[in-house]
């Protein structure tokens, strides 16, 4: 089925959290705020937040243990939190980390599913209202339905999706982000522009998803001299704010392909940040869809401004820097891993075992 | 408060209805069809929809009789019909009239409004699921909360506008297009582009209507040459689909503005089509919010490749041939009723009671 369907309300615009009291109060008494150790406490979002909920007489509690690729272990324990706090809605603050175990937690909050179940995606309807304030432009996590999650006993990063996991509302103020160091600031930006660019080849692309893509891409691209020099003013930050909305926008009915199913093996075994490691495969990823599509590869490249993928690759690769080093006993280990993936079926050109090997060496080598 | 919102699953493609028959056993057992006299019997949708019908077992009424421009008394009619039915859902097929109309019907069949209180805002939640099938692409109406009605006591159309009026489900199939004649093509198309146009004029326009604007005025302009030709292909009538369908994306957070509000006497007093109304008037108001904010009508004028606003003006002249006739006081009378709608304060650059005088005189004079 081709279809779109994003029913999150995006609520956008400097001070956004402070001019909308409402919609706060409009979803409980009691919100458990689910964020990770720092950084929502220094870009100013969790003090926003707080504000607004001691202006509106609302009360909270603080879930504040999510790390980087949040665990199973992790959302199990901050639903733990939410029954013990008898909270009425959750408010997720951070990059995609806190906001996925967010989704999760508002969800197991609510339902008994057991960690063998988790992955089930037979999930009930029961969820707690969530409102999402993203403080990076990367994840898209505020306008999908899907929570990635880090599996340990799979050795990979796994994701569960429902329609009950859209946010209710998302925040987006572009000041959050004014002090993000400069990898976060590229890792997020290539994970948006992954998530545009692997939509388009998804084979569930339609024309209102590659509309979206189209116009995430040349938001990203209008910013790319702006990020080589790490001279980004309010304005680029916005854009880029928006075009990572937009490319969630883009995965919330596309999906991701190959390059996050293979990236998360990297981020697994080599603790490579998300969106470094797509940034790591893209190119030559492109370079494979080129050799089937080629006129595909093209467009995407023109929302860009570029005439080949060897001008993207230099571009990325000026923004990532040094490569980790791998072997080739591990590049077969994760291609192991990656083929079963779901992501895979969902390329436009479903790639074979050597083709994944091939990226990943390609890449990485 | 400025936010994006269109919480409606968009199903794409050819035969996408009958490739879909659970999205219908989902709504219920018993379905009011909601269309006018014959478009929808002609072009194969009605069919389409009585074919996965009667294929998943369920029964539905037909409800026919909505005219062009529908009135309050029709969607009283079709609410008594849905009632008298039972039926647990409404299907609307058909352009904005229909689709207008069906929205009206999907909720008097719930709630008990008097006529008084139809155009008051305040309503409650209850209405039947929606499913929505648009045979022309123009109106948008498949993804907005707006339903515009026939006030002849106002002398006016006028809307009602709930978040309960998004349809569940809106069915895009360009199929159903192929035939329609020149006027119908041309006037709704420049409905969809009005919709763009005045959506990056709005005082609630934001960046994710402004990017959902750009691509959808990117791909009418893309069609331009076609239509003046009237030589359109299949690939053509799916671009402007689409585009009609995030032209309403963005309409549906940022409402219409000036334009809408001025068509509306010319489609109520000289039966102008609600198409050609705004056509007629959209160059000329470009030219008043150019003397104003000449950057953002610059913007506006690349996405469709052009340089100024006479290259518009003339394009549209070419596309609608003929210009109806009018005198000054039928303007003074126009510029009475238009001021205190509420689209003339949602323009970004609120045009004064000569504003309004000088753009129809200037238009149609």
């Amino acid at each position: 089925m081709l279809q779109y369907f994003m029913p999150t309300r995006v609520i956008m615009g400097e001070d956004s959290i402070k001019k909308n009291p409402s919609v706060f109060s409009e979803m409980g008494k009691k919100a458990l705020i689910v964020t990770g150790k720092s950084s929502a406490k220094k870009n100013g979002s969790l003090d926003d937040v707080i504000e607004v909920l001691s202006k509106n007489g609302q009360s909270w509690s603080i879930y504040d243990k999510v790390m980087s690729n949040p665990t199973v272990e992790c959302v199990y324990e901050g639903a733990s939190h939410a029954r013990a706090e008898e909270v009425d809605y959750v408010i997720g603050i951070g990059g995609g980390s806190p906001m996925d175990a967010a989704k999760a937690i508002a969800m197991l909050a609510c339902q008994d599913i057991t960690e063998d179940q988790l992955f089930s995606g037979n999930y009930g309807k029961e969820v707690l209202p969530m409102i999402f304030v993203p403080t990076t432009a990367g994840t898209g996590s505020e306008v999908t339905s899907a929570s990635v999650l880090t599996h340990h006993k799979q050795k990979t990063k796994i994701g569960i999706s429902s329609p009950v996991l859209f946010p209710d509302v998302a925040f987006l103020d572009a000041k959050y982000m004014d002090d993000l160091p400069r990898d976060v600031t590229v890792n997020t930006v290539i994970d948006a522009l992954s998530h545009s660019v692997e939509g388009m080849l998804s084979v569930r692309a339609n024309p209102l998803t590659d509309a979206l893509a189209s116009v995430s891409i040349r938001m990203i691209a209008s910013c790319f001299e702006a990020l080589k020099k790490f001279d980004l003013s309010r304005k680029d930050r916005e854009n880029l704010l928006y075009a990572s909305t937009l490319a969630g926008m883009v995965i919330s009915s596309t999906g991701t392909v190959a390059v996050h199913a293979m990236g998360y093996s990297l981020t697994y075994f080599k603790n490579m940040d998300h969106g470094r490691a797509n940034g790591v495969l893209l190119a030559e990823f492109l370079r494979f869809i080129e050799e089937h599509l080629p006129d595909k590869v093209e467009q995407i490249l023109s929302y860009m401004g570029m005439k080949n993928v060897d001008e993207f690759k230099d571009l990325l690769d000026e923004l990532l820097g040094l490569k980790e080093e791998i072997t080739l006993d591990e590049i077969n280990m994760y291609t192991e891993i990656t083929m079963p993936k779901h992501n895979i079926k969902n390329t436009i050109v479903e790639p074979k075992k050597e083709d994944i090997f091939n990226i990943y060496k390609s890449s990485l080598c």
